[in-house]
């Protein structure tokens, strides 16, 4: 069974362009927002787990654009964790205009554990693997 | 055949996060940057294209991390055409640092032609098409 | 008399540096949520007064940091509209972490207010002129 | 006697905002920019002085807005020291756009000499007081 955590963002001025629409890259910046989000509402802080040691690097993203969203847009990030691996972490997303019900993105990304101070791949902390693998 | 075109981009001290690496969002930009650069190179200005009303909108981006780049690196985006379609151009990206050589990432993007005003699809003007699919 | 109106952000991976603190650039796009907020609990919308007609283009920034924010702070933007003339605005700021009170740092900035299809100055809306100086 | 290092950058897709002009916190990026290089053109690299445990971090800022920056412009960051203290240096810029020479902004940054670590105050390593001493 897969839980979806849902988090909400309000499009700031920033991040528009002279389309007059959201520039693309700061969706990553979003879906990392509701990363952080689901992993605090797993009882967990991701800041705390990087002081302890333990980080989790994006090693691919893709997005795929629907609709734009606009300037003050509150989106909804809906997060659902996909795939708990030893070593990675796969995150599906649904990005959706609160409005209006207007789906926006999609988009997925894998995240490999490491060691923040060598940068090189570790195991998940086991209680981290347990916590996601039981309620993702 | 297809032509690569080759631009480089010094990682600013911005583009860093607290992991001491390049946050992952910015690769996005310098496609951007890079993607302006190779329309340049065909002789054309994309801020000229978009005043006569025809934009490129991103409709899909992946982008794989391999290595992490680093603030104050000279990164060089590799980018190649891949396909010309009557409302669609995918593009290919490599990263490489420039001082070693290490790749640092492999990207491609869909891009929809549309119109700036409206946002909705619309043909690639024939002289952008034919000049991207001879020089693609 | 003078209010305050206090607004609520969560430092975003995304912002922080190599340091390990916000990069401070980011601190200016705070102050700009702080403003959208403030103008939205004075019943009104900047989006919407945008789409009629009316912008507020940043004439002048000044920030003094005192501390630094870091990744996951919930930092406390408290603004005040300091002067409203006929066609500039003044606001203040001050930036406290919330969970031990530290300032992290003092700015403000200069509006003028401007027609967004020819970015000329213009005089502030009557109702909006109003409406600020008799809560400001 | 002062010298003044020029450095040159080109304004990114997104860099702009909806109101079709650079959104103003990206300046900031720029100055830093202009520093990295400046510091570069004394014959250092301020990548090398961090990893040597010495840091400067922005204590003020002030830009003064006076024409928008648009995309795809290049802009020349002028670059001044104005003060090299024991633990502070002081940088002035001008902003001005290549094609035809209109003065985008004007800027001013304190910057204390930290230790990267801890983030406290230090004094300027010698060798760099020295050197931006006598060419500042």
């Amino acid at each position: 069974m897969t839980a979806t955590h849902t988090t909400t963002v309000r499009v700031r001025y920033a991040e528009t362009d002279q389309l007059g629409v959201v520039y693309h890259s700061n969706y990553l910046i979003w879906l990392e927002v509701a990363r952080t989000d689901l992993i605090r509402a797993y009882g967990m802080s991701y800041a705390d787990l990087e002081r302890e040691g333990f980080a989790l690097a994006v090693a691919e993203v893709t997005v795929r654009y629907l609709a734009p969203a606009r300037y003050d847009d509150e989106v909804e990030v809906r997060t659902t964790i996909s795939e708990v691996r030893s070593r990675s972490i796969r995150f599906e997303y649904e990005l959706v205009r609160v409005s209006d019900g207007t789906r926006l993105a999609t988009a997925y990304t894998a995240l490999v554990s490491i060691d923040p101070k060598t940068g090189r791949p570790t195991a998940l902390p086991p209680a981290v693997k347990e916590m996601l693998d039981v309620q993702g």
